[in-house]
């Protein structure tokens, strides 16, 4: 087959970067294989609304064989990257090894814990769908508890949650809870009032949305608080355990805490041979190509990229940016062409909060409250791939708004390892696990 | 409190016995307690399909005190039984021991494997929405696998699939499988061609759907095997392991195996003191009543119920008839009336195979094929509980029918244990198990 000795393109990762350096490579001259560790496509900046249970998980997420499924010159493969040889061009997978003449590396990021990987299981983060459904099942489980609870204190704990970190994750689980907790249960509990949940955001730095100008982070501080949002900034975590979090020598009390402050690049980018910042990214040329080995692209979240002396930040925009730009330089490298420096487009930067309440930074302009809360919708229905998925997502967000109710309060996948694991192991024999009550 | 003072009803179970108790109890002078190991009624018809990935979790399923949220007179809970005391009125929980005037105990069935418990880990079952998600996980994970499969052999293991038992259910996934494998994939493969996947029903007993008349499970052999599913009659399944299925001295190899043979009933019978039958439902007084303690109903699954001279079956109208027919009993003991036998409506028996296949039998009218397979659709939207999933539902079923889609072939929740658990166990440190590729 002819076919075969096309020249090719392996790109780890099927994120934003990873996609987008894929499909950019639809017409050219090479065969291209898209691996990633799991099957889809996720749409990130909504993975916060199916962990607060507002969508379900296909809302957000696509296979990426089906997205590609007409761009012919690609294969797409779930496996997971264990070995990238940069001298050898080659990839070890789990399901085998796979040698390449361009490697395009969009692994992205993970949460973490700045060295306390023991907060992980009290405080779990938000990266993938299997994050968001534990998050959305410690916080439906938590209310629940409350419920059942036998003395007001532990009931008091059930019904307080911490979230660390108040970039535009941390808000927007803050933002959410507080709705959830005001108008989405209230009715529906006999012994417990989930009205008096407290949502406490923690925040080491100044201020919250710290990639926001300093008056917007101000204003969505306010529309936090008139949610019921407790922010507490300035304050840095120092421990976490099953009933709460310190903060120096003050404590909150809270039996579910989420992590939305750290992250840290995938350590494939540790094999690449290349310098790497602080938190793990790659410090590619200026190009987007390791300045070692030229045939390797390093692109998104993994990438530790400069642009008119600022780091470029790890965003969706930011992320597609890159994926293009490496693929047009794979096509420029191949047609005997120099290769140009990646510069990035700063459209703008919005974060969403809750009901009505957003702030929108367009360089020149600034708003926040309910025009923000609609920009920011309409650009994030834009920019979900598929129109089954905009239809979707937007029929969930109208039926929401309406009727304050959250579809996806389904409890699946798995149990809380907060309650019941223990007894449950002690079940008598035959009775399954997962057999309804 | 006076409303402390009324008899308190404790419903074990939120399943259509149970919560057709509990709002059969309405306006009854009670308090009710319902108490469920999930947070949700769940739609049991149509589980199949969020198995195999046409619907979501939330389409099928509604959080229990959601749907009661204006019943005053009852608490939901979210909890585990363990132990039952019919002598003191009292059933323990993982969170707590509840006393009780009156007892419905509507815990349901589970998948059974014949004392073959060793088969459960390669023949994954049916009956909750976490199996739901563990039967698409492995459904997609096979031709995931068979994608990137190093030779011929093993990818055709990957890509046959065995369905071990031909009632209802295993008749839907066999159906179901077909048509996937024929039209929803086949376009998005490069390495395999998923319409090369054989799909096996093995049924035990002489033929499918045993419960129908004769002539209608003829029928729907046929319409098995033109969607392309190879029917095995009068073969009982002798061994199970991960690489396939023996019957007798046949043996049919295939790395996915699906169980929809056999149920046993929730050990919670076993310690109501009570005869029960060979898969341990408990024997019934004709009112559903426990002869020795007639303040315990049991409903549902669970019961053991004879009408007619026939066994009440095991399917959602007769579990709701149950479950108000008990609430009625506890009504009537609380006036000082006496109960009554349980008479068992009997409407119909309908079940599904593919697109425009079903078979539908009402007694004296019997069809199948298209008109059957309408019929099925609008039987089904109209008991889903809810405006809402009616309408989400009805719109995805469209969608699938024009497009020959499954929107939710997303995997989430867990990995498949059959590839890369020791791989991943093996990851280098720092990274996530859950961190995109």
């Amino acid at each position: 087959m002819t076919e075969r000795a096309l020249p090719h393109v392996l790109v780890v990762g099927g994120g934003f970067g990873g996609l987008w350096a894929t499909r950019a490579l639809a017409t050219a001259p090479v065969r291209v294989t898209l691996v990633d560790r799991t099957n889809h496509h996720l749409f990130q900046p909504l993975l916060y609304q199916v962990a607060m249970a507002g969508l379900s998980s296909p809302d957000i997420a696509a296979p990426l064989r089906h997205i590609l499924r007409r761009q012919r010159n690609v294969t797409v493969r779930m496996d997971v990257a264990r070995e990238i040889d940069v001298a050898g061009r080659r990839v070890r997978f789990d399901g085998g090894t796979l040698d390449y003449d361009y490697l395009v590396v969009a692994s992205g990021a993970r949460h973490a814990y700045f060295g306390h990987d023991e907060w992980a299981r009290h405080a779990p983060g938000l990266k993938t769908l299997d994050d968001a459904l534990q998050i959305r099942r410690h916080m439906l489980e938590a209310f629940e508890a409350a419920e059942r609870a036998p003395d007001a204190r532990e009931q008091a704990e059930w019904l307080d949650f911490v979230i660390i970190g108040a970039g535009p994750t941390g808000v927007e689980l803050a933002g959410t809870l507080a709705e959830i907790a005001r108008h989405a249960l209230p009715q529906e509990f006999r012994h417990s009032d989930p009205r008096r949940s407290k949502i406490h955001l923690v925040e080491a730095g100044p201020r919250v949305l710290p990639s926001m100008p300093a008056t917007l982070s101000e204003r969505a501080r306010r529309q936090l608080e008139r949610l019921g949002v407790s922010v507490h900034l300035g304050r840095a975590v120092t421990a976490i355990d099953a009933r709460g979090v310190e903060l120096g020598d003050e404590r909150i009390d809270a039996r579910t805490v989420l992590w939305a402050a750290g992250v840290a690049a995938s350590p494939l980018g540790m094999q690449l041979g290349a310098d790497v910042d602080r938190v793990g990214r790659v410090r590619v040329a200026p190009d987007l190509s390791l300045p070692s080995h030229p045939d390797v692209f390093v692109v998104g979240d993994l990438a530790s990229v400069m642009h008119d002396d600022k780091a470029v930040p790890g965003v969706a925009p930011a992320a597609k940016q890159m994926g293009a730009h490496a693929a047009a330089m794979i096509r420029n490298r191949l047609a005997g062409r120099a290769t140009r420096a990646f510069r990035y487009r700063d459209y703008g930067n919005l974060a969403t909060i809750g009901r009505m309440a957003a702030v929108v930074d367009l360089g020149r302009v600034r708003f926040s409250g309910a025009p923000a809360w609609f920009f920011w919708l309409w650009a994030h229905l834009f920019f979900l791939i598929g129109f089954r998925n905009r239809a979707v997502v937007m029929a969930e967000w109208i039926w929401s708004y309406f009727t304050y109710q959250r579809h996806a309060r389904i409890i699946v996948a798995g149990r809380d390892e907060r309650q019941g694991r223990a007894a449950r192991d002690l079940e008598p024999e035959g009775q399954q696990p997962d057999s309804d009550a």
